[in-house]
């Protein structure tokens, strides 16, 4: 196939270009850099197969030649406030990726007859008061609260794609992400999972926000991307979540850091940061596994391992 | 004040135009006539204050002059899915005027310094758990759900123009609409009003599904008028519910047509039509009485005896 991933050059997008030529297809990756980094691709440069273009999928695409299929996952993700990419400091652009990007890919989508997926997020449940989340739950996000940005981008995307399946009749699919980690994942995002590494590779205490009762699930990302390209060649319209669905207590994250990186450094409780980050997210896969065949493979020990010599090189520790 | 209205002719746009107009103020009308009718602003061809562009505000939008207020109000609204112009068979063109008119018309305000009313509706809140409804209710709307396009167009709408508002500065009000009537409505929007009312216009029994017991709250249009145009005086910025919270059962309301038009056809019970119609919708109108010391005046007798001439003008009758 022929194959359009917007967001190529960003942490997700990256990893499907790598698995899906190593399947044989051919790439054309699409960037604007605002929050992916060239070094993310650096290595396909020399790719035959792959084809790269530098485009804000807001403003137009342009695509020469046919498309087999499209997956849209171009947007700042980052919740971090601080991160000069994250959705926080590019509400606008943000929003944009999700409307103007998407409508735009589905138009490609819709004159080439091609395939669509789209990544949407876990972010479309908000703060959930139901666990674990199934696609059933409509969610609980505040349409004019600060992360809404994100959260209503990705809604909106997916009320566009099923829009353009069953009044255009495109061959759609929507992914719902929940939290990954692994090799090329911004530092800098905000999450706890790079922030707790980095402080771990570093030797110094892992910093855990009120309790750390607060849970979270992380999933290693060639587990995600092998779910994402299950549902790549299935027929399901409807949303699928994929993400990893053991739970554990930020707490018990931090002790298995310490762990696995041989850390000496402790842990130490500082005051919740904000009621608005969720206090538990964890994805029901029951249509993952029964419609893809799809669950996890990597466990948290092994996915760290293999996520540490990313981090000691971007920390300059290699 | 000079004012650009988009869907100046359709129901509620051409009723603003009206009372703006009287008020003094030089209006621009925009409308492409997927939904609104030439008819509703036929009245206004010759004054001089009122000029009219036929625009399809998703595309573009060209304001010669300076313009002080922006009044977006362009987009399907009706729910009925026999509607040519219903949202249902316009899913596509209701997301546009949601995300790419809202964004089109922020910048304009942006670039004009102007401020910027949005108008959202309470079918952001989907099919509410909590009654009445307060704005601080994030809602139930399952972003997949044929009725999606409508209410994710709008969330996203609020979620941008509180983005323009916050990081650009945008002087922005948001009102939340509820279940409106009046001269000028949709006859055949597919609501329980127009339905009904009409029903009884032509001396026919009045179709109540189920058991009649959904409630609904109706309020007249000169109501609604005046609590947005007082919104857009206030400072304003997170959303304020309008409309009117005397909520009745579709029974007693059938009950209350048919008495006030002195039909003596009296009623007819068939199966609920679908699950996916609110049972019930309230608004909480704590937050307009309080900021904007408005509520509304026009009982539902008097606002029906002033809908009827249009009904019946409508109908052939008059």
């Amino acid at each position: 196939m022929r194959i359009l991933i917007t967001g190529a050059a960003g942490f997700l997008g990256s990893h499907l270009c790598d698995h899906l030529l190593n399947d044989g297809h051919e790439i054309i990756g699409m960037d604007n850099f605002i929050t992916g980094s060239p070094d993310n691709i650096a290595h396909l440069a020399d790719n035959e197969k792959f084809s790269f273009y530098k485009r804000d999928v807001s403003n137009y695409i342009f695509v020469p030649g046919n498309v087999d299929a499209i997956l849209h996952f171009a947007s700042p993700a980052s919740p971090n406030p601080q991160s000069k990419s994250g959705y926080f400091n590019l509400p606008i652009q943000t929003m944009k990726a999700g409307a103007l990007g998407t409508h735009n890919c589905l138009g490609v989508a819709r004159s080439h007859n091609s395939k669509f997926l789209l990544a949407s997020t876990s972010e479309i449940y908000g703060d959930p008061e139901v666990h674990p989340q199934a696609e059933t739950y409509p969610g609980n996000v505040d349409p004019v609260g600060t992360r809404a940005v994100y959260d209503e981008a990705k809604r909106f995307a997916e009320s566009l794609t099923m829009a353009y399946h069953r009044f255009h009749n495109v061959n759609t699919s929507i992914v719902r992400i929940f939290n990954t980690y692994g090799p090329r994942m911004d530092l800098e995002d905000g999450r706890a999972l790079p922030n707790l590494l980095k402080q771990a590779l570093l030797g110094q205490p892992l910093t855990v926000y009120g309790d750390g009762s607060q849970t979270r699930s992380f999933c290693f990302v060639d587990d995600l991307v092998d779910g994402i390209i299950k549902l790549l060649y299935s027929k399901e319209h409807f949303p699928v979540n994929i993400g990893n669905p053991v739970e554990m207590t930020i707490l018990q994250f931090a002790e298995a850091i310490n762990r696995i990186t041989e850390n000496k450094a402790g842990i130490t409780f500082v005051d919740a940061r904000s009621a608005r980050d969720p206090q538990r997210r964890r994805p029901d896969i029951t249509r993952a596994k029964t419609i893809l065949d799809w669950e996890p493979r990597v466990d948290l020990e092994e996915g760290i391992r293999r996520t540490i010599p990313f981090f000691k090189q971007k920390l300059g520790l290699a």
